[in-house]
Parts: C-alpha cells; sequence; structure tokens
C-alpha cells in the first residue's frame, strides 16, 4: 500500500512531484487535510492561511520543471519568531501581535528562492525566551510537554502535519523539543547560517536550525545554505571501524532512566555495528561550561531586551520579566570573564571532536515531562550551543510511556556536512533497534 | 546674539525648549529650513518627509511636561540601514527599494520611546558595506569625500542640518566618517546596545553607535540605553594627574601628515594640562590584528549575503559582490583560528588600557580624501571593532586644506560612562588648542 501523502519526508514528496506522481498542490492539501484533522489537539500552528497556502502551491506546479529549484515541493513551517513576507511573525508577545514585519528573513529568503513552500507560523514560547509552552501538545501524548521554544515546529514535523519546521536555539531550543517528539533537529555551527531576520536573545548563541522525520532532508536543506566543510566527507561511509565518543557531561546526574538508557544503547548499537566507543570525560576547564554559558545568556538577553524592559514593561510576563533580568547582583566583568572563558574553550572542544566520527552526549534530561506549561529542562544543551559546535538530535530510543528520547551528535566546528553523513548513518541504526518508532504515521 | 536654532546641539536644544523659549516644532523647523538650503549641496539625507516630520514635533509639544522623556526634543537621523516605522529602510541597494520593513530597530524604538523625533533617514553605502560614496559630500569641502559608510549621518550632523545622527560599524564606518566631518563619533563596546533591526553584516563585529557635535548629547543618548560601568567615574574628574597613552598602531606608517600632527598635538595638550603621555607599543600578539579582524569580517559576511550571493545576484554591485565573496581561497579553519585568536586578544587589550585613562589613536589615516567615489580607508579602526573595546573619535584637528582630523579615544570593554567623561574633559581642549573650527555655523 501506498504511504499517504501526509507521512512522506519532504525527499520522498519531493521525488514524487518531479515524477509526476501528484502535484504540489495535492501535496499540500494533504498536508492541510492532516492539520485540519489533527491540530486542534496538537495547537502547532500560531498561523496557517490554507488559501494562501494553496496558491503558493499552484504557483510552484506551474514553474516549469527545468526551473525547478532544490527544494521544489519542500513544505516547510516557521517558528513565529522568524521574519516571513507573507504571515505576521507575533513572537508569543502582545506587543508583537500587528507587526507589520512582512520581509522574509535571511533563512527563509534562501528557502523560498530554492523552491521551498512556507506553510505557516508554529508556535513558540513568548519571545522563544520562557518556558512556559504556547498551548502545544506533545502529540505522542497530549498530558506531556512538546519542549521548547521551538514547541510547533517540532510538534508538527511529529505530527506528520509538516515535513520541515525551522527553529532557533540559544540554550536548547531545538535540541529538546526534537527529543521530546522523536524527530532529527540540527543545530548547525554556529552562524554558519545567517540569523538575520528572526528575533534576537543573545547574538553569540542564537543558532538558525531545523527539525525533520528523516536525515536526507536535513542534508538537502543544508546544502542550499551553502554549509560546506573544509573536506567533503567521504560518501556512504560505513559504521565499522569508526570510533566514537560517549560524552556524560556536567550535570549527568541528573540524566533520568529514558536517558541514560538511550546513551547506554547507542554505544551498544555502534559497538554491534563495528565501531569503536570510547567514554569520554571533559577536561577540568571544561567543568564550568554551563555556567559560562549562562552568564553570556543572561547578560546579552539583558540588552536585547533593554527596550522592553525600560520601554513597554507591560507587555512582558512575569516569567520573560525574570528571564530578561540580567545577572543579578554582579558586576559586567564577570560577564566579560564568562565571554572570554567560553570563547577560549571552543577551540579546545573541535580538538576533542577531531578523533571522533562523533560525540554522543544527551539531547535531554528524559523523556518529556507530563505537564501542560512547561517546556522542559535544557541543561544538557546549553554547553553545544555556547561551544558553537554542530549538534544533531537522532531519535530513535524509547522511556517511560513508551515516549521517544533521543542522543546528540556533535563534532568541531564547521563539521557540519561530516555530521550529517554520521547522523545519515547511525539514524537508520538507532530507529531500527532503539526500541521506539512512532505510532502517529 | 543668540545662536541659530540649527547650531544649536541637542542637549542645548532641548534645555532651550523645556525652558519654553521655542517649541519642537519651530525647532525642527529650523533644521529643516537648514537642510532644504543646504542638501542639494550636501546630499546627506535618503528620506526625509518634512510634514510627517512637523507633525511628529507637534505630537511631541503636546506632551505634558511632566511626562516629557529624557530625550524630548532630541531630533536624530537614523542610517539607512537601520529600520525605522515610519520610512523605509533602502539598504541603498536596488533589493530594498519598496520593502515594507515598517517597524522601529530596538534601537530606534527606545529613542523614540524616551522623546527622540526621528527626521529621515540619512545616506549609506550600499548595505553599509562597500567603499563607494552614496553621493554625500563632505559639507566642509564638497570635492572631498564623507567617509562611510555612516556617510550621510556625519556630513548631516557637521552640516548642523540635524544635531545626532545614528551609525553603525563593523570595520570604521563611525569612525572614519566622524574624522573626515569634524564631529564626535561614539562606538560603544560591541553589543552593549542592541543592533537588532539593523543590518547585519559580522554578527560579532556589527556596532551600533552615534555622532554628534556634543560630548554632552552622546552622554544622554548612553544614558537611555543603559549604559553603566561597574564604578561610576568620578564626575568632574580634571585632566591634570591623569595618565594617557598615545598608541601608535600596525600600519602607523600609513599615517598621512594630519594624523601624524593631530596625535603629537593630543599628546602635547594633554601634557600642557598636567596629564602624563605614554607612548605605548602593543605586545607582538597584537601584530596581526587587523589581519584576524579582516578574517572575520570576511567570513561573517559571507554567510549573511549568502542570500543575495545564491538567489539575487543581479541586484548588487560588483563591489559588493568582491566585498561578500568570502576569504577567497582558504579554508573555514583559517576563519575559526582568526575568531578564536581575536577573542583571546579581547582581555589583553583591557588589561592594557586599564592603566590609562584612556588610549589616544588615529581615526583615519588624513584628513578626508579629494574623491567624489570613495569613503576612504579604515585601517586604523578595524582593531578597535574587533577588539569591541568603546571608542570615541573627538574631533578639533586641523590638516590639509584646513580639514578636520580627530582622534580616538579608547578604553576596556564595558567603561563607556568613563569614556564618555574622559571625552567630555579633553574635547573642549583639543577643540580651542586643536587648530580646526567649523565654518559652517
Amino acid at each position: 500500500m501506498a504511504k499517504a501523502l501526509h507521512t512522506l519526508c519532504a525527499s520522498e514528496a519531493q521525488e514524487c512531484i518531479l515524477r509526476g506522481n501528484f502535484t504540489v498542490e495535492a501535496y499540500t492539501e494533504a498536508l492541510l487535510d492532516r492539520v485540519a484533522a489533527r491540530d486542534s489537539e496538537v495547537h502547532a500552528w500560531a498561523t496557517l492561511d490554507p488559501l494562501h497556502v494553496l496558491e503558493q502551491a499552484r504557483r510552484l506546479d506551474r514553474i516549469p520543471k527545468d526551473q525547478r529549484g532544490p527544494l521544489h515541493g519542500f513544505v516547510i513551517g516557521v517558528k513565529d519568531v522568524i521574519n516571513t513576507e507573507d504571515f505576521p511573525t507575533k513572537h508569543n508577545s502582545p506587543l508583537h501581535q500587528d507587526d507589520p514585519t512582512l520581509i522574509d528573513a535571511t533563512s527563509v529568503a534562501i528557502l523560498r528562492a530554492n523552491g521551498a513552500l512556507i506553510m505557516g507560523k508554529t508556535r513558540t514560547t513568548e519571545y522563544a525566551v520562557v518556558a512556559v509552552t504556547p498551548g502545544t501538545k506533545n502529540p505522542h501524548d497530549p498530558s506531556r510537554s512538546p519542549g521548547g521554544s521551538s514547541s510547533g515546529s517540532a510538534a508538527a514535523v511529529a505530527d506528520y502535519q509538516v515535513p520541515i519546521g525551522l527553529g532557533t536555539q540559544t540554550i536548547g531550543s531545538i535540541m529538546r523539543p526534537s527529543s521530546f517528539n522523536g524527530v532529527y533537529g540540527f543545530k548547525p555551527t554556529w552562524n554558519s547560517i545567517s540569523s538575520e531576520g528572526q528575533k534576537v536573545t543573545s547574538p553569540t548563541l542564537d543558532t538558525f536550525g531545523f527539525m525533520a522525520r528523516d536525515p536526507r532532508d536535513l542534508r538537502k536543506l543544508s546544502d542550499v545554505f551553502g554549509l560546506k566543510d573544509d573536506e567533503a566527507p567521504r560518501k556512504g561511509e560505513m559504521i565499522a571501524g569508526q570510533k566514537f565518543a560517549i560524552l556524560r557531561p556536567p550535570m549527568w546526574k541528573n540524566a533520568g532512566p529514558g536517558t541514560v538508557a538511550a546513551m547506554e544503547m547507542a554505544g551498544q548499537i555502534l559497538r554491534d555495528a563495528g565501531a569503536t566507543v570510547d567514554e569520554i570525560a571533559l577536561p577540568s576547564d571544561f567543568e564550568n561550561v554551563l555556567k559560562l554559558q549562562t552568564d553570556v545568556l543572561r547578560h546579552e538577553i539583558q540588552v536585547v531586551f533593554h527596550r522592553e524592559s525600560t520601554c513597554v514593561r507591560d507587555t512582558m510576563s512575569k516569567e520573560l520579566v525574570a528571564a530578561t533580568a540580567g545577572i543579578e547582583g554582579t558586576p559586567r566583568r564577570t560577564f566579560l570573564r564568562s565571554f572570554d572563558a567560553l570563547a577560549a574553550l571552543r577551540g579546545k572542544m573541535d580538538e576533542i571532536a577531531s578523533d571522533y566520527a562523533a560525540i554522543i552526549a544527551p539531547s535531554s534530561v528524559d523523556v518529556a515531562p507530563v505537564t501542560d506549561t512547561w517546556t522542559g529542562d535544557p541543561q544538557f544543551n546549553g554547553m553545544w550551543t555556547g561551544l558553537h559546535t554542530p549538534a544533531i538530535n537522532v531519535p530513535g530510543f524509547a522511556g517511560e510511556g513508551d515516549m521517544p528520547v533521543g542522543v546528540t551528535l556533535v563534532s568541531g566546528r564547521y563539521r557540519d556536512e561530516h555530521l550529517l553523513q554520521v547522523a545519515a548513518s547511525v539514524g537508520p541504526l538507532f530507529s531500527e533497534r532503539g526500541g521506539w518508532k512512532s505510532k502517529l504515521a
């Protein structure tokens, strides 16, 4: 039996469209039907205009075959802190409900110019800062958190409402929801893709990225953004003979049973496939890496939100006021010391990572917690954001309540192509042997 | 005889307005008259709508006295790469002539919320990147360069068309035009004021700043942006007994006679005022600081302009294509090495600067060159942008053709308040004894 259209990943749908099996319009209709059937339960979307989307789909169908872009037929949900020319960007803030910012973020402009269809805006927490869910439910279990702040993108992708979701990460806003929802999440090397046109939170931490159900989709997106390693990775490399590292980060004692089991199983699956797997610890100068990342964030966020704090404070939730208050009672030289110390660790991490095909680290403390207000704990993600490394959440493992939990693959900066290729090799193995399968297809 | 309204600095105009000597409307009319009389020669403005501006002025006049903001009556020109809700932002690029980006940049929103009046958009080079003048002339001598890329802001302030101009700097786009036009230019500590809503060129270098004819105006602007040192500077500190450094940077051999004389005279004036002035050289690890800054810029700009380079290349000038081409033929690890090495120098510079009231460095190679196409050479500015230190161009010196040339005061990061106070002390001395006076008042 042929797969239902909405369950195809973007690359599969594209192949069918190019082969003439169905049109972008028919495919988009299938996605919109899925949204109509499901989103009153999942609440993944902030703005979605079916008529406009279908008009865009027909426009794509009219493009002659030889003029179609590499992302022709890729349908994408855009986190609602990333500007788009055809939908408002509301930041889940009362201050921006009527913003006329109708210009595409650089990332969105690139996607569109390469043939992608923007389906709508996905829900996010207030300014992608606070940890209060935007009403989105985890599609695998609506009593559980969807993660955040890229809540809607992760939930919509997991729920087969759209194959690709855009996200942003400043601590763990791509990795954590990807883990909770059982999808791939890719945070490229910091600033290897421009974040211009997405809400600024912390200029040296904010990272643009995306989520999908298939690593092939991540790769096609990366190509249009020009991600290129210095050395092109060897194609079709096998896992056998490669060396991986299992890294239990600072605060590992907080890991829950789902994450502990996923890390162990990931190592075992790789060993079974013929890889060497080292258990490594970080040198002592990484001990405070989380504090460094937090200091940088708390200072930089205070600068960005100076306008809101001083001019329009009544539009901020109390959680946003607290999150943007700065490093309470500490001098700016504390921030500078942390800023410089974090910078000094980046090259060291590249060097450590260069010994391995990838470092394997936890993506979340455990499976998505049971809560309808909290987006969960990002404590295992922040260090990779601060260190600017690429990171990919690979799903496949099961925890409590048969909920998904992923692991994070990490490499040194600007080894994005390499890491995507590693994810494409280990992903299917983890899916097959990790113990978790989505029941939503 | 009372000064003509348009020649007042913003703080003076504000005092008069608050005293009831004249209204914001009358003051704004005087500025608009000056524009009408002069801008067909200077070409400082990209967009200016007198009727809209006067409407804003009347709105400010209607605000009850006890509800007026700290910048009530400050009239400001905004570089045309910084978004404003009431004027388009055209970036001097054919791609953005009709952009509906009508939302204020964070900086502009803060200024407006504090009572400032946005007069219009000032001319800039294409995306504030290329070194081709935007038609703006140096008001002191129209055969000479106005500098760039904040060309219009510097020229409009120097020409008494507006008391304050906003600028952005990634190499030397505030310091160089300030020096060429004989105005104060302030580049605060990197990211101490949010650059959100201004064109991104290089995320770790782009710095928001402003120009004025009086250091008091710089201080009032800094206050609303929340610039605060860890230790509040002692008020009314005298120059006598303080220690300054004269720093002749890498490539000093390229300095022209105007700059050589200005640096010498600055040292002499400070000695005469009772300060100690050390001639210092930087440690050898600073030797390549310019190359490091350039590597970071050339890589980061390539990322930001990936959209233009790959999707809308026909909208780019050949100069922009060249400037955004990346680090030709060199691997990304070259960039990473430079990125990390530049980061490692920042703390070292803070330490060197901490011994002095300020470091005195050149602001430009010489006076504004005779040219109607080139914005001049920023080679003495880039290191301070890369090192994230605050820097202030202080005018007062004369070079060839009786043209202005300034010197740059520098301190360690987050000593902005301190540096503004030093500038307020040395500025009047340099004006009085440096040999240059504007003939435009």
